[in-house]
């Protein structure tokens, strides 16, 4: 009843999957472009051959479906997405669905069939880059997507109906994309973790506790301009050096706070000339948790503490938040069954948050969430020098086969019954 | 033998000149434009008023010429420059011009001959906008200028030889215009101050002591660019948070430094979007000191201060000096006389450095150069809010005078003799 992970294959797949790009000479696979309607019926085929049946709903979301031994059973889903960014690397996204098909195959070559059957989806939009949305696929599926989406147009002005229309999916069929509740027991999303903290450790692999919340913030710091030369340093009211010290608060700030990280990423400084005292400097802060009360009290002493700043100095500072995202928590019985997964497969459980918005996010509205984490070299994501080691990924493999067969066991039986 | 300055005729005059401009509604008067012609034709007939003899030189600078009780002695010469920058104030140079126009009618008025002449000069190109040049006037009567200057052109393609030509000057006799050694015993040159000291401590004039020297810096800080959400604080070489180190280790060493100023004023993070780690920063450092040994002191401990940080946050830094001009001490005699001659005034002596450049830096190569400050609002300049009070020019030209006649003064006199 056990099955070995066929060694390779997913390095192989994602190989030929990274050839069907829109774009000669480098990846991208924007959604609903024809590389993307291609890379669907790819992944279909490979659905097909690991024994599933197969279809592509309203917005262009693949699914495949092995059944369990009690047919219309409810199912653990597996998947990610396999849209791309511009230049892309050929791991983001589709690690996760090729990885959900390897599961179901290594299910089907052993004959073995489940209490619950097992789905494989693989979405589309998920990085939001061709249309001004973004998790339409996941979110359609949870039954959270707003139809209006259908009428959103991309900078070529086709709209995402007609974009539906030429990869034939049928848009009208959109609410039928929604799941019911208690159809999609669980959610489990392997991707690479876009960071560098399973590299540091030298882990394969990691359990994702929760992907984190965001807020986003503009600062203006408005001080006086004035000449680089004749103004003695103690008459003057430098927006930049107010600036560096606020960057410089923000930083500690969030090393002394337990999982949360801020990122200063633009800072300008106004008028912008080697001879003037700035009178002026904007920046954008990035903060991240995945405890919505961490970000929350962060906010608040980052306010406080540039105001802080801004009132010794003389200067004024407005601080405006334009986005903010509440956290979303993976389901404690999948992060220990991935967990125990882990250390099944000869891997030290490592526990750590997402930082980057995944298809998890929009799932968490429709069942429980987990996600892997497969280390990735460097950290480096959204570029083509992005790598994951096939090792790494036919571990993650092993890792879903183990925790899927210990969450679908009755609950009689210990969740690592089968080990 | 005395005679008041005539009270605000100054200020009327600024306004007449301000109203010679290139562009309309605001005052923009580039070298050898047609509004500095015009301006130069004006400042030639009220110096001609006030009993000079007058020509323009082969550069365009006007010269007049008040001769003393000997025809042919040696002059002490007063001036500034008459161009502006684009959208400038009315002061900036011009004041030092009329000033010295009010000191020799004061004489002609008093019908005062002194041992020396007195000359006044209104210089063209201290602002060097117009042509990649600056200090023309000043450095031809220096004898500093390269002649290749002629070639030179403008953002149209006219050169400084035919822009002469077109403003009725000989540029053939560019060699004439250097004065011989001698000839020019001393040169004042009254300003406004374009900096905030004197407003803050409500003083109407100051001497300058020196005209700083300046050494302006590019530097480049590397470091690693990451995801925002992904990457932990202790992961990061973040060059933005690096450089903002830097920008508060720099504006603390110029707190520390007596003399000394140091500005950021350009800084940028790079790639510059709100949810990346910076992997790169660029900012440039401009440092001003009236003392040379300051200056160079201050740059080593610059360079190691900036690489300690740099070392210390796992980042590259390098430094690239581009610019670097020596200070230019103003002579002990003539500070001396001035201070003497703020004190005879009732006014306090303060002495301060120039932290901008002035036609005083050329002429120092010529004769022994003392230069007036005089209190401007809010230490604005290179502005239409540019402002300085009649009251205050007036009481620069009293300080002139007092000064002129001092220094005109046989040795056997005491300096503050015809007080």
């Amino acid at each position: 009843m056990t099955a070995a992970v066929r060694e390779g294959r997913i390095a192989r797949r994602l190989e030929a999957l990274a050839a069907i790009s829109d774009e000669p000479g480098r990846l991208t696979r924007l959604y609903l472009s024809p590389a993307h309607g291609l890379a669907m019926r790819q992944v279909r085929a490979w659905m097909e051959e690991a024994g599933m049946t197969t279809r592509i709903d309203a917005v262009g979301n693949v699914m495949g479906r092995y059944e369990g031994s009690a047919p219309g059973a409810p199912c653990i889903m597996l998947g990610s997405h396999i849209d791309t960014v511009v230049d892309a690397g050929r791991f983001d996204g589709t690690l996760g669905v090729l990885a959900g098909i390897e599961v179901v195959d290594a299910l089907r070559r052993a004959g073995e069939l489940l209490p619950v059957a097992v789905e494989v989806i693989a979405f589309g939009d998920e990085e939001g880059v061709r249309f001004p949305t973004t998790l339409t696929g996941s979110r359609a599926v949870a039954g959270t997507l707003d139809p209006g989406v259908l009428d959103v147009r991309d900078g070529d002005g086709t709209s995402v109906r007609d974009a539906l229309l030429a990869v034939g999916a049928d848009p009208e069929a959109l609410a039928a994309c929604a799941r019911g509740w208690g159809e999609v027991a669980a959610y489990l999303e392997a991707h690479i973790e876009q960071g560098p903290v399973l590299e540091a450790e030298d882990l394969p692999v990691g359990v994702v506790t929760a992907i984190n919340g965001a807020a986003r913030l503009r600062v203006e710091v408005t001080g006086e301009a004035g000449h680089a030369g004749t103004v003695p340093m103690g008459l003057r009211r430098d927006a930049l050096a107010a600036a560096a010290e606020m960057v410089l608060a923000i930083e500690r700030l969030a090393h002394g706070t337990l999982d949360l990280v801020a990122t200063v990423g633009r800072l300008e400084a106004l008028p912008g000339a080697v001879n003037v005292i700035p009178g002026g400097a904007r920046f954008t802060i990035d903060l991240r948790s995945p405890e919505d009360t961490v970000r929350t009290a962060a906010l608040a002493q980052l306010g406080a503490s540039l105001r802080e700043i801004a009132a010794r100095r003389g200067v004024g500072v407005a601080l405006e938040l334009f986005h903010e995202t509440p956290a979303v928590a993976c389901d404690a019985r999948l992060v220990g069954a991935l967990a125990q997964a882990c250390t099944a497969s000869g891997s030290a459980p490592r526990l750590l948050p997402s930082g980057a918005g995944h298809d998890a996010m929009a799932m968490a509205a429709l069942c429980p969430v987990g996600m892997l984490f497969v280390r990735c070299r460097g950290g480096i994501s959204h570029n083509p020098a992005e790598w994951a080691e096939p090792a790494d990924m036919d571990r993650a493999v092993a890792v879903l086969l183990h925790a899927v067969r210990a969450l679908a066991a009755p609950p009689s039986q210990s969740a690592d019954g089968r080990a």
